[in-house]
């Protein structure tokens, strides 16, 4: 696949360092983790399987990786005052920002004493983000203290038994795990580079992890496959999409879930994502969301021979599956938190605190005024 | 001055962006904020002048002034759901991890709804931080739920006051205010760039600042003046501290408050808060801190070339003040977020996405190998 064109603000094009983790906008999709091309990744694998490979650099075998899942399985239980500090957390907060501050308050109750702990700490994450989540989400809404330790071995069923109360169907729990799938890693994007930065200090995981997740809330990140839900949302039929979507053109407005600050031609994960929302959509007998979706998509081709990203499809797909808009940037944290760690894990092991220069284009050297002159 | 060579990993020498705010190892001693040189402003400036130059882009006048500090005293009270997530905080916790959490909890209450709130949301945290650290700080420490809403007009004043539970000298006021001054500006540092890198997503400013807690944290960077106080701590005379250092550098030790990512041959920050110390050191009729900093200061400069910058001499004033070692960094904390909250608007009224590239040192693209062939 072609590069895109890069260059100019954002550092856009520059090298920051180096990874064994992931390439974008390279061979093949464009998209690759550990050198397997993610729509493979997306057929075959489990996204447990997928961030063990990211932290060993190889798949597991059968015992490994079942001795992985038990491992993550173990870590899903809150500390009671973590779950003190998020039964404070009101229920018109941000539940990015919650997620955020139950990382934060967790660095304080099992803090990372040495980078030998990194592992753990990671993997403690990766078991306890979705229990954070929707201890919050249950408690703040209607007054529930949940049991989060629930479910079947993997996170995509774990997350949809805590959200749902019930065990999902096959067809939402392997929706669920693609999507964790796709948003695993993806190289120096801005998120990732926050924890990079972060980690080039020496500084401690979660405060990576913490710094990520701000990065990440928002909506020219993350944050766009809410904003597309909202978008989506306010059509009522193809017709009215287009209409619609050439006005925010016309006003100059960004679509969100839409335009990419590497790939050229198109997101390998949005085919992938797009599928299972025509699957699921057909499902739940939707004759709305999806189609106005494929149109919105044809029309910014069309008009702006701009392509769709990984979230523009994630939007109707998490809606037919009963989630709630404002989870939507949380669930890419729960899957997200493998990739960041695994980034600084790389970013420890060859180091040079991150610190780039600035032009200045501000007053020149000036001499002080006493304050009754001034 | 002379800056120096700059190349290779950390974005060493890359310019990541613009800056009107601050020049460092430019003209004059290399350190200026808004174009005025970092020895007029600890020489003249109080720290709440020298925010509001950073905010403003010019010093107030007296009426403004005083109508800032009035509106940033008026921030130091805490809500009772943050000060219930700071009471589930151990005493043993990284007093970072503190601020951190405090910090994102606060984003949870008072979240920043549009960009047109950034400045209370800026101000609300410069009132706050002080608040919330020694709030934490009594409770987990002695059980105490101390009165944040006291001390004079300062915010050196506020944070000595709550910390001894009674007012401070004059030269302890004074030394704590220049403290602030030197510590709340430096262009791209890693924590600052960490709120950039957030900031550019459009995420909201409670985000940012987290995130940069998070940057400051490590011992590279902010970490630095508790890791020299550590060092110099262990010294009771001069002769066993230049046996000491010496040995540290034969292992190949870093010296914790030595050296730069920037400046050559000194960091001009050092030399103002060396009096300091000094002037406190003779107040309190010390013989072994100062000599033990000043021969560490030589020896490094004789055997390595390498100079004090900004965190050396803070470790002994501040333990001249009485301040725990612990509570170093956050101090740091309550100053620079004046330099990332205007780092963090000026990202936001001219941005695009911080999105870098990395080199690709991974495997070759390969194929799947199912579960059971492994
Ligand atoms: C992803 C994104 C931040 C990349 O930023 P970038 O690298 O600076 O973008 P580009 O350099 O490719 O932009 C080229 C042009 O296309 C426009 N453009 C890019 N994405 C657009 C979108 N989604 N809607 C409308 N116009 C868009 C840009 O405004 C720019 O126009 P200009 O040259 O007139 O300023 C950007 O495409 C965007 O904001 N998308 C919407 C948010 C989103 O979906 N984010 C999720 C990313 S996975
Ligand atoms: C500040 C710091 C992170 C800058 O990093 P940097 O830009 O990568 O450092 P440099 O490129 O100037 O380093 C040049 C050489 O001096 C050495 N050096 C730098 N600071 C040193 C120190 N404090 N003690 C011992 N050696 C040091 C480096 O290891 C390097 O040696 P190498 O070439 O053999 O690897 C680094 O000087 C440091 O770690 N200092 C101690 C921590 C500190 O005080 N931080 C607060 C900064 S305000």
């Amino acid at each position: 696949m072609a590069e895109k064109k890069l260059g100019g603000a954002g550092l856009r094009g520059q090298s920051a360092g180096s990874t064994a983790l992931c390439t974008v906008g390279q061979s093949g999709t464009g998209l690759t983790y550990c050198g397997y091309d993610i729509s493979e990744l997306a057929e075959h694998a489990t996204f447990e399987e997928v961030a063990y490979l990211l932290f060993n650099g190889e798949l597991p075998d059968a015992g490994e990786l079942s001795g992985y899942k038990e491992r993550l399985k173990a870590f899903r239980g809150l500390p009671e005052p973590l779950k003190i500090c998020l039964e404070q957390i009101p229920a018109d907060a941000h539940p990015m920002d919650v997620l955020r501050t139950g990382t934060s308050v967790l660095g304080n109750l099992e803090t990372e004493k040495n980078f030998g702990e990194q592992q753990d700490v990671a993997d403690r994450l990766l078991g306890a983000l979705p229990s954070m989540l929707l201890y919050w989400y249950h408690f703040s809404h209607n007054g529930e203290r949940i049991e989060t330790e629930v479910g079947d071995d993997s996170i995509a069923g774990h997350f949809l038994t805590m959200l749902h109360g019930k065990e999902p169907s096959a067809d939402h729990r392997r929706c669920l795990d693609v999507s964790l799938i796709l948003y695993a890693e993806h190289e120096f994007n801005a998120s990732t580079f926050t924890a990079r930065v972060c980690a080039s200090t020496l500084s401690d995981m979660h405060s990576c992890v913490t710094g990520a997740i701000g990065s990440l809330r928002g909506p020219l990140h993350g944050g766009a496959n809410e904003a597309a839900m909202d978008m989506i949302e306010q059509f009522s039929s193809v017709e009215e999409a287009v209409e619609g979507v050439k006005g925010m053109l016309a006003r100059k407005d960004k679509i969100m879930g839409f335009g990419h600050a590497i790939y050229r031609e198109s997101d390998p994960r949005n085919a992938i994502i797009k599928q299972w929302s025509k699957k699921l959509g057909a499902e739940v007998g939707d004759r709305v969301l999806y189609p106005v979706s494929e149109a919105i998509e044809q029309l910014m081709w069309d008009e702006k021979k701009l392509f769709c990203n990984a979230d523009f499809f994630h939007a109707s797909a998490y809606n037919f599956m009963g989630i709630p808009t404002k989870l939507f940037t949380p669930i890419f944290v729960c899957s997200r938190v493998s990739g960041w760690t695994a980034h600084v894990m790389e970013q420890r092991a060859n180091n040079r605190i991150i610190r780039p220069s600035a032009d200045y284009v501000g007053a020149e050297p000036r001499s002080w005024i006493p304050l009754e002159d001034r």
